[in-house]
């Protein structure tokens, strides 16, 4: 169902570019100040409309702040306000667009909402500013993405990854790839056209070569994403073993507070306990899970399949046991459950007795051994990768597929060649890997997809 | 221990003038936005420190908005940023300052604030942006003590009454008053200096006129402090009965939804079930309380203890009874809990049967007569009050014990004047009356006082 490009843009014409939008862009709640965003053609004269003080906003340059009021329908004063002025070009949606900054009181936001609406202007939709900046050119598709993740972020390795996205990391290295296929599939189509003369623009073993390199670079991007998953959402830990063995300890100990609660009855933890961490500027998510063991207990029971299914999809796993236990048939499990994913052995109570065995040994009473865990489990989910300034990193599954999908174009590329097969065929491959590079930044889009991108974004963004 | 006003001011100099403060000046959150206040001498220096752009904050104009990025103390990029350049006194503050807006993450902000701290800003404390405007001269005190309730205000009554002490209604009718004063105070001194020469500057008829005059407007508007609060803090109506009425029928239908737990067991309702409505712009606090009679449940007798505490702290009761009760004894008994508080007598159940007595009928099933509940329940708390935008309206309490203060002043001046006792005495009595006048506006303040009105502020404004 993938529209033509004017097809496109006769639609997002008809849906945005003759409308005014406004939205609260603050948070939601009471503060000194709120802003509310207006932007459209029609921006500069709505506000004029709705806004009284000494100088217009539609005479007004950009980049300049007014002080003013905003009065209702009848004249009446509704706030007293500060209007910021950006004109065309220069603005983050690219359109003319004001600024209101009034009192942080919800009732006069949704006041001030209420007239711009009653003058001219429309609700914003979710992800519309980001969406029209996109549209008209001030960010590509992947940036675009990148604000949300900016807003979103929860911890500073989020942050500097979705930093590095707006900036344009993974743009720059995406569109890099997709213009040396655009030359190689070019230098092709040129051959096709003058095929009676049987002439070669383009060596084919130069081309083999090519095409290999950068399916080998989008299929090393693309393994970013195992780093770039847990940058964006968070390591997700699950700390697992038999009942009584300290794990509620090991999770309050973390946490520096009695979040769950500890007896010396094996069984106590029966709901999950989900609670977030942070090691280095990264997040890490733990889950105390229910002892595993076979209970007659119902509620035990129910707990137990629930620890199970938060190992399946851990990222980490702490698998804990303590001196006195005998861990063998859970450790098969354990391993069981966690796939590929690290499980880290860890004997707590080390101040009980302590194992001279390979283990890690820690006690969650004295916080002995801690710190080595702490290494331990930041080495286990995040060892191999190296944040840099400039290595791109994908954060996002639409852009992993995206990149996995056009490096599977370019594999059958490379075999139509190999096969000896016609320029045509190789060149079709080549160029359906560029289309779906030209997905990630924008390039090329639908309007499906791009209802699905930004719909999740907070309105006013 | 009232200080000077040199000493004060010199006071003031040594904790504000000399510092730059900042704070996060939007509700914390997540959202498109968010902007950090910085104000102070060295705010345009500071910003400048940390902000690269095309322009630098510390050599624009004010009113301008310029953009750029934040940079943390390696030079790394936080954020990118637009500020907006005030010049003193065209600012909130009267200050230099400069409003940083950027992507609304609080760990963002917090990288901000962390980086303007490092450069010389100190965290603002409550309520110090309002408090620098009073210093400054840009707001009275009772025009900055408004700006707290138009934040915080939850009815479009609560905002417009805020709005007009922004607007400085209170204060001029305070201004007004407190001018009167001043002449005849200052004539009555001048003719202390000439007492030798036993000259009369001002008519002793005319004086006790003019106090009997403005002693009768000063309690008039603190008056009006019965109005004003319950515009400012909502009306809060006590829904009381005996057991298996309807109260919680009752209050479901003003909610439209099922809050509290409605069944024709009587003694249901245990737990003080507290929620809030609207008429016309007011706000009411409806509080649904335990049926009122003797039981030997424990929960049910602690339930029927707080109901009548809820009673007597009420602003309305709303009596409900069925056709079947009967309420004398109780009748009596919330009478004497509402003291002067009106008591609207409701029989609920009226689809079941209709009572042919004075009480006002309504059915909570049907919906039957409870527009003309929800009139009188207006008329009962705001009648006699008509909302102007000329008057002023006495919102705090500190307010209030001031206007009757000054106003008892005056009577002991009138006394004194009556008396035949020495102008010496009377000039003392109209001059505390104008002293007191003057702490409502801030032309007489102490830091104390300050300090106990500003510290209740969020920080930020």
């Amino acid at each position: 169902m993938r529209q033509s490009i004017p097809q496109l843009e006769y639609i997002c014409c008809m849906l945005y570019k003759d409308t005014t939008v406004a939205a609260l862009a603050t948070p939601p709640g009471r503060g000194a100040l709120a802003v509310i965003r207006l932007s459209g053609p029609d921006a500069l004269n709505i506000a004029a409309r709705c806004f009284s003080g000494t100088r217009s906003p539609s005479e007004e340059p950009g980049g300049r702040v007014i002080y003013g009021r905003i009065t209702d329908q009848e004249g009446q004063d509704i706030d007293d306000v500060l209007l910021s002025v950006f004109r065309a070009p220069h603005s983050f949606t690219g359109e003319d667009s004001v600024e209101i900054s009034c009192h942080g009181n919800p009732l006069i936001a949704q006041k001030i909402l209420q007239r711009l609406f009653q003058t001219g202007a429309h609700p914003a939709e979710a992800g519309e500013y980001s969406r029209r900046a996109f549209l008209n050119g001030k960010l590509d598709l992947a940036q675009a993405e990148a604000v949300a993740d900016i807003i979103h972020a929860s911890s500073e390795a989020a942050l500097r990854g979705a930093r590095g996205q707006l900036d344009g990391l993974l743009s720059a290295q995406v569109g890099r790839l997709r213009e040396a296929l655009l030359k190689a599939g070019s230098l092709l189509e040129l051959e096709l056209d003058f095929s009676e003369e049987d002439v070669e623009f383009v060596s084919r073993v130069e081309l083999l070569a090519s095409l290999e390199k950068s399916a080998g670079m989008l299929q090393e991007l693309a393994a970013s994403y195992r780093f770039g998953k847990v940058v964006h959402d968070g390591v997700h830990v699950a700390i697992a073993g038999p009942p009584n063995v300290g794990k509620s300890s090991l999770l309050n100990f973390f946490l520096k507070e009695k979040r769950a609660i500890v007896s010396p009855v094996p069984g106590t933890t029966r709901d999950l306990i989900r609670e977030e961490m942070t090691i280095d500027g990264f997040l890490f998510i733990l889950s105390d899970t229910a002892g595993l063991r076979d209970s007659d207990d119902l509620i035990e029971q129910e707990g137990v399949r629930r620890s199970r299914a938060i190992c399946r999809e851990a990222d980490l796993i702490l698998f804990l046991s303590d001196p006195g236990s005998d861990g063998t048939v859970l450790e098969e499990e354990i391993h069981g459950l966690a796939g590929d994913v690290p499980v880290l052995k860890v004997r707590n109570k080390a101040d009980l007795e302590s194992g001279p065995d390979g283990m890690l040994s820690v006690s969650a009473l004295t916080g002995d051994g801690m710190n080595v865990l702490l290494e331990r489990m930041k080495e286990a989910t995040l060892a191999g990768w190296q944040y840099s300034e400039q290595g791109a990193l994908v954060t996002s599954l639409r852009h992993r597929d995206a990149l996995l999908e056009a490096s599977s174009a370019l594999e059958r590329a490379r075999e139509a060649l190999e096969s000896g097969m016609s320029g045509e065929f190789v060149a079709l491959d080549i160029r359906s890997g560029m289309d779906i590079l030209g997905e990630i930044i924008g390039k090329i889009t639908t309007d499906d997809m791009l209802n699905a991108i930004f719909s999740g974004y907070c309105i006013g963004k």
